[in-house]
């Protein structure tokens, strides 16, 4: 069941309270495919220029992450540089030059074009739909967004919304997108514009996946050091639809399942800088923490508590 | 298994983006045992002034509160008037008059000194230290506090910690108490100082229990309308601790439980103003919203997922 990922193949200069990292890879294509090869192989998609360390595609290319999608352009590559506040809960774009991914148009390679699992990362949706345009016949399609595409080009968004699956934003997103504060609302707002399924990640507290009448929830992994969060959202969502891809199983149980791998992954991401952690790991990593997220939420509900009321007549 | 409350009886007068409330009955001690009493008898100690509608407290009797330990003294009671922010994330205070609770010196009835199960509600340090001293034999203490205590009376506030079993703050008040803005390590830091056990609260996005090694996660019931949050907080202490107090178990597993119960108690607390909501709902409401908490965190481990690494060698 393959799996393809379009997004940004970046170089990210982050500065967090405890360092700084200068061209480090990133982009969410980058963080999407680190962290779903873990899982399942991946077809990545993107443009780099030609100052880009395609050596540090190769890490990614010898696990599973097939890089032949990537297009080298004349020019500079993708740069972002951040800085986050001392709590890691805010951070400041110091500097976006956009280079080659400016004139990106993702050309599908034909090999590429029966991918049934596909995550169109945050680009502008205009070239999201193009992407879809390209897909033979998708089994799920799911899309990330952000802030500058829902103020600057919602018709074409609202557009999108009715040709993907799933839509994986943040809580600020939900909220900027429907207008709505409250997440359960904006998330059935979300729904009655296409998706079937939306998930809303909320960072340090975890992420909600909403379908229907159904609603699961999975809070972060709990962390005593988070390193920095470039990236996690990226991660999470490779985590999911992976778990999806190497299950073919589309079910409510295992929908709840994919949402544990994502935020298994989200929490590897933060723990290092750009992909360091993610790369450092194998499966039996990801296989130990997601068994740790059972301790963390599960609860027996003791049928004399749970199934009948402890007091009559009230 | 006798479960005692020391906590505030006020008059609260409450404007949310949905309306206002003038001075109706609330305080942590009267929303902890509207909580309480859906699920275990309660005991009820704080004080009122000659203006105290009487009547109001006597719906709580009815429901299994026992008041006799309410204290009428002459002049004002506590009066206290907030107005939420439009996404009720916020308040401020615009009043507070303390009338007869600025000179409250809790005195437990002779009948209460047996209670096994303790509930200091947020009142000054010294007075919950105060109270401590006249309990014969606890099983279990948990306390409240807020951050005018934990900048004005630390010293007195790091020593109660030494006596109680459960410190139960929301995350702004474990992280000025910590000076850390991780709320994993605030707990570390907060278990270091004596209790054995931490619950931080965090609002919409549910509570969290660290007990040694072991955390235990409960998110916020997920509701698409939140009326008034004044209040949620006691009614989650209310709902965790009638559960132990009830099934007398402190087992790791049974606090779990006692966490979805707080969690459930907290829901309800924010579904109208002061205790509308509690008081109109019977212990079934209470069992089958803890169950739904069933269906928003359990997922299966699959173990061909959760017990094996998905792929060898790496």
């Amino acid at each position: 069941m393959s799996l393809l990922v379009v997004g940004s193949v970046a170089l990210d200069t982050v500065q967090t309270p405890f360092g700084e990292a200068a061209d480090a890879i990133g982009g969410s294509g980058v963080f999407f495919a680190s962290a779903a090869s873990l899982l399942h192989p991946v077809q990545l998609v993107g443009v780099v220029g030609d100052d880009y360390p395609m050596q540090a595609l190769e890490k990614l290319r010898e696990r599973g992450v097939d890089i032949e999608g990537v297009e080298k352009a004349r020019g500079e590559s993708f740069r972002w540089k951040g800085k986050y506040s001392y709590d890691l809960q805010s951070r400041e774009t110091l500097e976006t030059r956009l280079g080659v991914f400016a004139h990106f148009q993702p050309k599908i390679p034909d090999k590429y074009r029966n991918a049934e699992w596909v995550f169109l990362g945050n680009i502008d949706p205009e070239l999201q739909l193009s992407v879809l345009d390209q897909i033979r016949k998708p089994k799920l399609v799911a899309c990330d967004t952000m802030n500058y595409w829902i103020s600057s080009k919602r018709d074409v968004l609202l557009q999108l919304l009715r040709h993907i699956d799933v839509l994986m934003v943040n809580d600020a997103e939900a909220r900027e997108l429907s207008g709505d504060w409250n997440v359960y609302r904006a998330a059935r707002w979300i729904l009655s514009r296409g998706p079937k399924r939306v998930v809303i990640k909320q960072g340090v507290y975890g992420a909600v996946l909403v379908e229907g009448e159904h609603i699961f929830y999975v809070p972060a992994f709990p962390l005593e050091k988070v390193f920095d969060p470039t990236g996690a959202g990226d991660a999470f969502a490779g985590g999911f639809m992976a778990h999806l891809a190497r299950s073919d199983d589309l079910s409510p149980q295992n929908l709840k399942r994919a949402m544990v791998f994502g935020a298994v992954m989200g929490s590897f991401a933060v723990e290092d800088f750009s992909i360091n952690r993610l790369t450092a790991i194998g499966p039996a990593d990801v296989t130990a923490r997601a068994r740790a997220f059972q301790d963390l939420v599960h609860f027996d509900a003791e049928p004399k508590y749970f199934d009948h009321p402890p007091k009559a007549g009230r």
